[in-house]
């Protein structure tokens, strides 16, 4: 395994293969023998916890509430929105038949014919189709109004080029749809989860976002406005993390979802959808991780603190045993989730580099000669950084420590971003630059066309236009048409 | 709304009515628009996250971690293992394209026979293939093992009756899946996990269950033995709620899962499964809920206390809210989850009837008077009882109702059981006593068609051959053949 470990692809050399390796390396994911789908593996799923956790709780203070909706969806229900069927409907798993039988010529089972569905069903690429036809039946009045409900899922599009996170066939999300009597309700909610988002990516994930809007080209399939979170990855490409839909009354008018209003009159109801999904830890690795293995945020990592014993016997290690056991009680007391790492079957060294794979953000080491002279040997993940501590108040330095290395991993990706960020004012200029990866900000006068042209002729899409920053008008690079402020360009996962 | 709450068929006239009534009324669950699966509204939701939430710590504690494998599985493996894909592969729904394309002859989307998958995929109704596919790859060496997983996922069997939550197409659920270096081990296992089912029945549902082994009849596919846990609902039929399987090395066989044990030979690898799903909702709605709605256990209602204010102008709400925070801010501080409706628009007759129907353990109605006596009203959901107490301690009080409650309705769930139980020793009274429901403790010779007979005769089966209890030997009431002991039979859901 020692052996095994060094065999991660370094990030100069491929940051593709790199991080292939260290999804499997790291134990979070494997293929599975279905083309696309992805086995979440106990580490990678204990990360995904924590995020499923801390999110949903932010979902329950904003006042959401869980619920269930059927896996599968009528087909006809995916043409009721034009626009939703032209993004969704066509890459999906269609279900046709519900029963196997006895291959009569053989071993095996085969598709009963006789069991053929009278409407094909689809796996649910997204729900909105399925809910809104739901709260029809829900909502008659302004006093049924808002609907805030969350769902967990896993859900389904049938992707042609996958990778493991980043985009699988099946994955883990969670999808929210709410309902509301105003638009301008609508629009706030669809803003307050976007910042629900932005915050949890920076201050759990440790992963810095840029709020914005996105272009028409790449707006959600049926919706009005696509609010999203993009973040930077080390090697300069965008991925968009979460998003969040205001879809007016688009799928209230396909579902025919009305309300009587305050006024007594009827009228079609208001909608938001925002999710985030298993993408989440593709960008969680590829922000913070190195050439020897995972660096994970400490608000999210499933080992905070490690500790390993070094020893030549069993005195040794019961002397160690006797020093580390209450140092493991106190920091489980303040809700630092510790493991003190005694296994016999392994060496140390190789401890260490397991750890260091996996990303376990403090890792302490102690030996005879520390308890003699009252210390302990810290390495931090992050910088890798090692120091020798006074054993003597080392719960208040850990704690300490973990706020440090959650701040600075933050700190790190934000200083990597903002280096990796150019203002852009010539199109000449800009094909140069997006060679060389990060984002661009360029102005661009606000068609599909200008931006389809930049997309095929540079393969870099808008990311989105921010919200907050810069706003001072200027002249598109491409077409010299005016243009409201600068947009970010980058090529995107 | 109180109109409707009237509605609720009472159990007297239809216990299956009431059921379908209390389920739709209560708000935790609805019909979709997909046959024979189910929407479980936010409040039904609720009460499975706090199962889940609970079942969950019991799994870690007892070491084992949560992952997640594909949906879908491929359709050979079903017939890998003879028996399992005798009771499993038939009725379940098949994937069989992978896209859709807008209809030539006219509007909406149809299937795109180019895109058909060269083998058909099946949504799981069990993951034990998948997952031993899986395993081949993580288990070399003993030192591998145990491997001791959950999943929390979605399972979907093409049932053709179909009740929410009892028997849906679609349904939650956790399956455990282990492997193990020995059988007595995995035995262990098994074993184990039933009495973690038995403890959170008993202990969080406050259903009593009996723990048994299944007959071969009924036992599950592809296991050498199944453990379960058998409830009693109100009507006197039988809910299995849980079942924890010893599956030999059957599924390792039929996916080649060895490991190099620790006298260096290859061994085919033990293994077991285990589940429960929404169909606990099913038993807890069944086993304490009454014609005025549900009744829930205090330790997984969403709202554990209730409190309804009563004040007839702004003045006494007032008067009354500043008493009313403080118990509130209290209750909450001792982890109670408690909710003050001072909603304006509903009457208290209203609310009381409301909350009555949610199964809330305790309601505490205040009014001007109240205050003015330093009392409070008291109502407890398990027996409709009202008594005045006094404010001051009233926290203290409440927190003891709570465990009164949840102690109670275990109590009277478990009488209810005993006083439908009867030790039968001929057919002839058998077949009398079927008919008025409950448990029959009955000797049965031990032979499939024995009890193949019985199930004809009197629809009737053998829930359990009870762990626990009187294992007197006796002879079979059917076929005077020697018995081991007495199994339970019933007629069951």
């Amino acid at each position: 395994m020692a052996k095994e470990l060094k065999d991660l692809t370094k990030r100069s050399e491929s940051y593709s293969q790199w991080y292939n390796d260290l999804v499997i390396k790291a134990d979070l994911a494997e293929q599975s023998a279905v083309r696309g789908c992805m086995v979440i593996k106990p580490y990678g799923y204990a990360i995904w916890e924590k995020m499923q956790q801390q999110l949903d709780s932010m979902f329950k203070e904003t006042g959401h509430v869980n619920a269930y909706f059927p896996l599968l969806i009528p087909k006809s229900f995916l043409s009721r929105e034009a626009d939703h069927v032209e993004g969704f409907a066509k890459e999906c798993a269609v279900v046709t038949h519900y029963r196997l039988k006895n291959d009569p010529n053989g071993k095996g089972v085969v598709v009963d014919p006789a069991a053929r569905l009278e409407e094909e069903l689809i796996i649910r690429p997204t729900s909105e189709t399925i809910i809104w036809n739901t709260y029809k039946n829900w909502i008659h009045s302004y006093r049924d109004l808002p609907i805030l409900c969350n769902q967990w899922a896993n859900v389904m599009r049938w992707e042609m080029r996958t990778r493991m996170f980043l985009r699988t066939a099946e994955f883990l999300w969670q999808e929210g749809h709410t309902a509301h009597a105003t638009q301008e309700e609508a629009l706030e909610e669809a803003v307050k989860m976007l910042n629900v988002y932005s915050d949890f990516a920076q201050n759990y994930m440790a992963v810095p976002v840029i709020k914005g809007v996105k272009s028409a080209n790449e707006r959600f399939a049926g919706a009005i406005e696509t609010f999203t979170i993009e973040a930077m990855m080390q090697d300069g490409k965008a991925l968009q993390s979460g998003t969040s839909h205001f879809l007016g009354q688009n799928f209230a008018k396909a579902f025919d979802v009305k309300f009587i209003n305050k006024e007594n009159q009827l009228e079609y109801v208001w909608a938001t959808s925002w999710g985030v999904s298993t993408r989440l830890m593709g960008a969680l690795i590829m922000t913070h991780s190195d050439d020897n293995g995972l660096v994970l945020p400490p608000k999210l990592a499933p080992i905070q603190v490690v500790i390993v014993p070094i020893y030549k016997n069993d005195e040794q290690r019961n002397q160690i045993a006797e020093v580390v056991n209450p140092i493991v009680a106190e920091l489980k007391s303040l809700g630092v989730s510790v493991k003190f790492d005694d296994a016999d079957n392994k060496r140390p060294g190789f401890k260490f580099a397991e750890y260091e794979l996996k990303g376990v953000p403090v890792r302490l080491a102690i030996g005879a000669r520390d308890i003699e002279n009252g210390t302990v040997e810290v390495m931090r993940r992050d910088t890798l950084e090692k120091s020798v501590e006074q054993l003597d108040g080392i719960v208040a330095r850990v704690k300490a420590l973990l706020d440090e290395i959650q701040d600075n991993i933050f700190q790190k990706a934000l200083n990597h971003r903002e280096s990796m960020t150019t203002k852009v004012d010539t199109y000449e200029e800009f094909k140069e630059q997006i060679e060389k990866g990060g984002f661009i900000l360029a102005h661009w006068d606000g068609t599909p066309e200008t931006e389809e042209r930049i997309k095929e002729e540079t393969k870099a899409t808008i990311r989105c236009i921010p919200l907050d920053g810069d706003k001072t008008p200027g002249v598109c690079m491409v077409t010299g048409k005016p243009s409201a402020q600068r947009v970010i360009f980058a090529r995107n996962y």
